[in-house]
């Protein structure tokens, strides 16, 4: 079994009922400061905040997600890892999809509307975010021609999304799962604000009291531990 | 409504029961020669075989992906597209998901199962298939200091999956959906030779009658026009 938990990690308890039927995620203690905010766990807080469940954090060094024992929970060693019962999940999508299948604040609750809302989950991670990173990545660099080229590939795809969240709260007809991993990839890209129904949706997702409270405790996760 | 079929299209019945039933893939009449075999609908058509369903097809021309029409349909222009009934999805994991979500033959039946599939399925189109399209592309540049380095996280990746994989046939404990996505995105990297168990695995896959079969109808679709 996994040795996660050395004492000087602090653990948060959200609630102190310690039954099984209360999950657990597993994340970092510390990541690099322009990190902060953006480790995926947020997305799994979010949708547990959304859902009105409680849950526990345990809290894990880098060191920890080269050992044998993380990678039998998280084969590439990354965070987070959900754990309910005897049930361990990773991918923070799958985590947000299995958290929102027992949640009508987070799912249609018809067949057609959850595999709706999925098409928008992998629209999110798969035809989006590789675009957003291709091009933070290079941005950095000084070839202006490649520049360009991801430049436009982005936005093509956030104009895109623009005009379908046109007069549109959400993706779906209310809020849903496909929303919070919709925002978590939005606010890698510094390129939204020149989409003005795309940054009015992004700021309704993150005005979401559940958003500020799961981010909030995120955040909270990086104080000096004790 | 889209105006799909110029006539000039081929339409691949592969039923000739009409009902509403009967899905239809919506999928590219021509791409370039490297990626025949490749396109998305490869996996859709997998799916389907293993479910053992019918299935239409129509083809579409890469000018009909930016008509306003199909935009309704792909906000991307991305395909596959997949029709049924009254139901329109997109992005091919969320397709081959739903597919799945009635069919054993593809997905665990209970719930936990099929969340342990979904958390395989963004695993490959989320945290594999990037690293892989990264690397594909630096390839060709002679920055060695990146390509390097792509090289390495790619590699890692795919040893992580390789020990995976070992002493096991697929993901889960019987063929699911989630190998589906899996070797789509490893047919893509000629590093897989290295890892001698995920080869296995790819070629285990690889030899399944329905992936044929697939294979064959969708490498069909470019035959040339009528």
């Amino acid at each position: 079994m996994l040795h996660l938990m050395p004492t000087h990690l602090k653990e948060i308890a959200l609630n102190t009922d310690d039954s099984n039927s209360i999950p657990t995620i597993i994340t970092l203690a510390e990541v690099p400061e322009f990190a902060h905010g953006y480790v995926r766990d947020v997305q799994v807080r979010w949708a547990l905040e959304e859902a009105g469940r409680p849950y526990h954090v345990r809290l894990i060094k880098r060191a920890d997600q080269d050992t044998p024992a993380y990678r039998q929970l998280q084969l590439f060693g990354q965070v987070p890892v959900y754990q309910e019962g005897d049930l361990t999940l990773f991918e923070s999508a799958a985590i947000v999809h299995h958290i929102g299948s027992t949640s009508a604040a987070l799912m249609p609750q018809d067949a057609a509307g959850r595999s709706r809302a999925l098409s928008w989950m992998f629209a999110a991670y798969s035809s989006l975010e590789p675009h957003v990173h291709a091009f933070n990545e290079v941005k950095k660099l000084d070839d202006s021609e490649r520049r360009s080229s991801l430049k436009a590939k982005l936005e093509g795809r956030l104009s895109a999304l623009d005009k379908e969240l046109t007069g549109r709260d959400y993706l779906l007809e209310q809020f849903s799962a496909a929303d919070i991993l919709m925002t978590a990839i939005l606010r890698y890209s510094n390129l939204v604000p020149q989409f003005p129904a795309l940054l009015a949706y992004l700021q309704r997702c993150m005005a979401r009291p559940a958003f500020q409270k799961a981010l909030a405790d995120h955040l909270a996760s990086f104080a000096a531990p004790a």
